[in-house]
């Protein structure tokens, strides 16, 4: 069972993906999966809804626009250089400790979303990344129970525009944050059916090549890492998504670098947790 | 007529602060000051109930606790070295555009809450900075228009752990996110009261010395063109908030430096929006 969420932009409602392929509509028993969710035992009330054959729930309708398979979260902070071969491509130091940044929560979007590039632009580009969603609040955890505060894996593509983010004057949320630049899906896993987080295949092809082919166990920093990490500076609350940064491959790193333009299908995907494909298109 | 908010930590009611000093609650009237309220007319049909003489508000107890005076934003945007002499004091270059940072908005407390040194932390400072609040969803607007999305303005404190800053791998938001590092208030003053935003003195005392005595009209960019700017990287959102930048006179800037300890009160101003105090307690 995977949570997925489908309807118009801003008014998604809740859905559960069943292990036979059935969509069903969850909103008759659960407002939405957010903050409120998570913090309030709604992934066992949800789990023990499907366990009982899902009552009172319909199929969701098959031309249903599948949407971000959370609410919006309040924050989603992102591990920049976490795997050896991108921090390399980058043709910058190796970091001596994670680098953390934040993403524009404004740039969440849904998995089949349109992924606009930004008038002017000329240096939008791809970065796969397992995505962690919180479920409980973390502050100062632990690694070995950071785990016990994850709801959740999905598959996100960190857009970033290069110019934007290298050329204009210091820190990096500027080439991170355009609207459309934070699609997640097309699912959330449960955290109980991904034992090892660091043992997953993750891709992005473009135009059906594949240009990023990694595995999460190459990660400088894991997982149960990262949360007990992150939440040193600050509490992670739940529906938070940390994106835990990209393999090597992106269009920066190619020479010379390939950016993606306007009609390109990008197509990220992590094995067990589903692929999403985004159009770029004109902004 | 400015906005407040009272009551314990997460569950503010909105109230209004009078011209002749007395505080009412507006909560049989408001659901809250949030995205929702910036978006859908709230203020409008809060100064028409003020007109109307605050039918059926009551007096808010004089010990109720002020918290912040809007609901946690969506992000909080921040602009980093945006007057010269702080920009100086860092040693470091002077900036060729805004550089823009975001802080997590888990940080966000009240006006006069304490503020956490974290554990082990050494380096704790105060930034006081015009807050700006967004009213309607700014993308792309002019500078001309971009006064005509911001709801308000307030007095907030960008308080920094430069350790965590800029000694621990790349990108501030570590340094700048911690639980209470984002007090904003005392209250919202509306922007109809503040004709011009570049024309206000700004100050932070810590233990009743001056520190920062510093002039919004020496921003290097001003508020119009920030939201400008910073609209064309992402969307601002009702009740998101810009901390502008600060002034000269970060403890990070002394010779030598001086941080803050537990049992220090900061004390953060600006001219015709009202003082915060926060008390430094350890981790």
């Amino acid at each position: 069972m995977k949570l997925i969420r489908f309807g118009e932009p801003g008014r998604e409602e809740p859905g559960v993906l069943l292990d036979d392929g059935r969509r069903i509509d969850a909103s008759g028993q659960f407002h939405d999966y957010d903050e409120g969710f998570f913090a309030f035992g709604g992934m066992d009330a949800l789990e023990s809804w499907v366990a009982d054959g899902c009552p009172d729930g319909e199929e969701i309708p098959p031309t249903a626009r599948i949407g971000p398979p959370i609410d919006r979260p309040s924050k989603i902070v992102c591990v920049g250089k976490n795997y050896l071969d991108h921090a390399k491509e980058f043709g910058e130091e190796i970091p001596s400790e994670p680098v953390l940044f934040m993403k524009a929560n404004s740039a969440w979007s849904g998995p089949f979303d349109d992924v606009t590039r930004p008038p002017g632009s000329k240096k939008l580009d791809y970065e796969v990344e397992l995505a962690v969603v919180i479920g409980k609040t973390a502050s100062r955890v632990s690694e070995l129970d950071a785990l016990d505060h994850v709801a959740g894996y999905s598959v996100f593509c960190d857009y970033s525009e290069r110019t934007y983010q290298k050329e204009m004057g210091g820190q990096w949320t500027k080439g991170k944050s355009c609207d459309g630049f934070g699609p997640m899906g097309p699912a959330l896993t449960p955290a109980s059916q991904i034992p090892d987080p660091q043992g997953l295949r993750l891709w992005c092809k473009v135009n059906g090549v594949i240009r990023q082919n990694g595995w999460t166990g190459d990660m400088m920093n894991g997982v149960a890492f990262l949360v007990s990490y992150i939440s040193r500076f600050m509490s992670l609350l739940p529906g938070d998504v940390i994106a835990t940064g990209t393999p090597g491959g992106v269009g920066m790193g190619m020479k010379p670098p390939r950016y993606l333009t306007p009609g390109d299908s990008v197509i990220c995907g992590i094995e067990g947790l589903g692929e999403m494909r985004q159009r770029v298109v004109e902004g």
